[in-house]
């Protein structure tokens, strides 16, 4: 196990009702910016209900609306004007991960002199934010208990990762029944991205034993309840452990220790600065091309853990148990969850930027379970065409 | 699932080498009381290289040594009357769970004006605290990332369990190789402490699948690494997997939202508080004769996952899994771990305080997994005799 520091102050009020907590705020300051992203918490409820508590708690509030899916710099640098301008105490995200990112990234943008970007490109450079308070509407991303954010420039056909200990939220209401109105779409997708974060976890040259078997516990949560929630949108019990099980994927309890890098985020990251796909779609359809493309005498081993411990198959030949894992988990994203299975499928129509896609991704996928050249990246994104 | 807040800010710093952090204690103030038990860490040289890092970062250092097993409230007052006198700004414990809830009790005890004992009987007592740092030397009780102290008075026959967010420890040292010196039955001990506190959280009316998957994950953790560490005393893997998991079955993650009463503490504080036991060995020897006397109908189902996804038993009859499941837990702890297998193995030869024992134990079980009456906890101390 590797050295490792784990600090996540977080104060998660998890379950129905906790929106009232956000009457708190009032002890972080006066002027809250509250951000949020196309208007459905406007139709559920949330929008006025979460209005009223901090209208009650005598807070001024400012509004930045339209934060879009894969959350852009030009939005970011609008919310960092207006907390300058209006000099705001603190930021509260209504929504899902593109949101939480989004205004954390303006949090810190608020107490930085430069641009924006500079934080996404390098989260070293983040010295200070503002407090970030978020309303969870999404079981994906994680970013409600963690110091990352990812942001894009589609202008430039960028999308980078960021992180820093400032970014961590002060405090995340998690309501599992805030979620029951997210589509099948974005359940099925943000199912994938946080099996995606805990595959991330789990697949790492580093063995750690509590971390590996915590991640099949998560797993096999997600397994268990996100078809679940896909069917019976309003199944709290089912949207609850997605909740609370897409938090731990990416916290570090399952990570510190034996993941340092990660490789399919990496790659997917190329797939959405490019095309502007849904990230976890992205995520669903490499993951098992990348798997079948590293599956050698090394890591079969490993794969044959996730296919006894995460799907419950039995045998002593790695490499059948390692296809019969890789295959469980097509089929669980490709036919129980509905995703897409290929990248035509999502509108990702012509090959002509995998190089440069490739270039980058390699670069940030450094480190991970098995090495990927360039060459190795291309060929992912071609069997997964 | 239900509703929960979770909120541990704990900085955890894992690792070979890590206590190079307690120089991070200057932040903190000038005055440090160091709270130990009975100077093994003078034999490792825990002590000496402490006491190097402080002096070097210019804390002036105060000492309270010979914190028992079971720690005493006169060891709490006495902690608690030197930072009063002597204007301590935060108590360093470098020990196991013992020192580490003595110092809990000590950092809430010197701002509280009357005696400490109070803070024990109830913890919404505790209003305020001095900052608590913590270097581990036994993977046990996860007090290094929880608001839990366990504190005696056997003059009184007293053992009672308290708690307050001031006690969460501000940052806590964890280097595996801090518990190479663990002795063979302190190891067995400790690795039955934590198991116990994740079977606690894991046998509870309330089922939610992400605490227990995860909750399966660290017992299957346990009992995969206790018996190495027992072996082969330096082994950094091992005892690095003890040490994280003993941390995170009790720091709330997999117990928040489905566990609200513990049922086989309440007893053991009990047997400590009469005969003065190895807390690890009392809830070894309890835990079967716990679960033989509630199987029924009703809990089968749960022992029967027990078996399956902790042990790997298979099979259908839940009654058969469950004596499977129950029949290994025995097999580990009084064979592979060579934990004495009842209670008059570990001294306790007489009866005649169960019925006192009981009610006082009944009192503290209610609202657990299965509900015990005084009757029923009586027969479970004679089936564990």
């Amino acid at each position: 196990m590797y050295n490792f520091s784990f600090h996540i102050p977080t104060i998660i009020h998890f379950g129905k009702g906790t929106i009232t907590h956000l009457e708190e705020l009032k002890d972080y300051g006066k002027k809250v910016l509250l951000v949020y992203g196309g208007g459905s918490i406007k139709k559920n409820g949330i929008y006025d209900n979460a209005i009223k508590i901090l209208k009650d708690a005598g807070l001024e509030i400012l509004e930045l609306s339209g934060v879009e899916p894969n959350p852009r710099i030009q939005t970011v640098r609008e919310g960092v004007r207006i907390c300058k301008e209006e000099k705001i105490d603190m930021v509260l995200a209504i929504g899902g991960g593109s949101t939480i990112d989004c205004a954390k990234v303006i949090a810190a943008g608020a107490k930085y002199d430069n641009d924006a970007w500079d934080l996404v490109l390098d989260g070293s450079k983040v010295n200070d934010a503002l407090p970030i308070f978020d309303v969870l509407t999404l079981s994906a991303t994680g970013t409600e208990m963690d110091p990352f954010a990812v942001i894009s420039d589609l202008t430039k056909n960028e999308k980078w990762g960021t992180g820093s200990k400032y970014m961590i939220p002060t405090m995340s209401v998690l309501d599992p029944e805030y979620t029951y109105s997210v589509s099948k779409k974005q359940t099925a997708a943000g199912t994938a991205d946080m099996m995606s974060h805990t595959m991330e976890n789990y697949f790492s040259m580093e063995e750690a034993d509590c971390q590996k078997f915590m991640a099949e516990g998560l797993l096999r949560t997600m397994i268990k309840n996100g078809p679940v929630a896909l069917n019976e949108p309003d199944n709290y019990e089912a949207r609850a452990n997605l909740m609370w099980a897409g938090t731990n994927a990416i916290n570090g309890i399952v990570g510190d220790g034996c993941s340092p890098a990660w490789c399919i985020h990496p790659m997917e990251h190329e797939l959405s600065a490019f095309y502007d796909i849904t990230h976890g779609e992205g995520l669903a359809i490499l993951t098992p091309a990348w798997m079948e493309h590293i599956l050698n005498d090394d890591t079969a081993p490993k794969f044959a853990d996730f296919a006894r411990n995460v799907w419950g198959f039995e045998g002593n030949d790695d490499y059948e148990l390692a296809h019969k894992g890789i295959d469980a988990l097509k089929k669980f994203f490709f036919e129980t969850m509905g995703i897409p299975a290929n990248l035509r499928a999502v509108g990702i129509t012509d090959d002509k930027n995998f190089e440069i896609m490739a270039k980058k991704a390699c670069e940030g996928s450094k480190g991970s379970f098995a090495a990927l050249s360039e060459k190795d990246i291309i060929e992912i994104f071609k069997a997964a065409f």
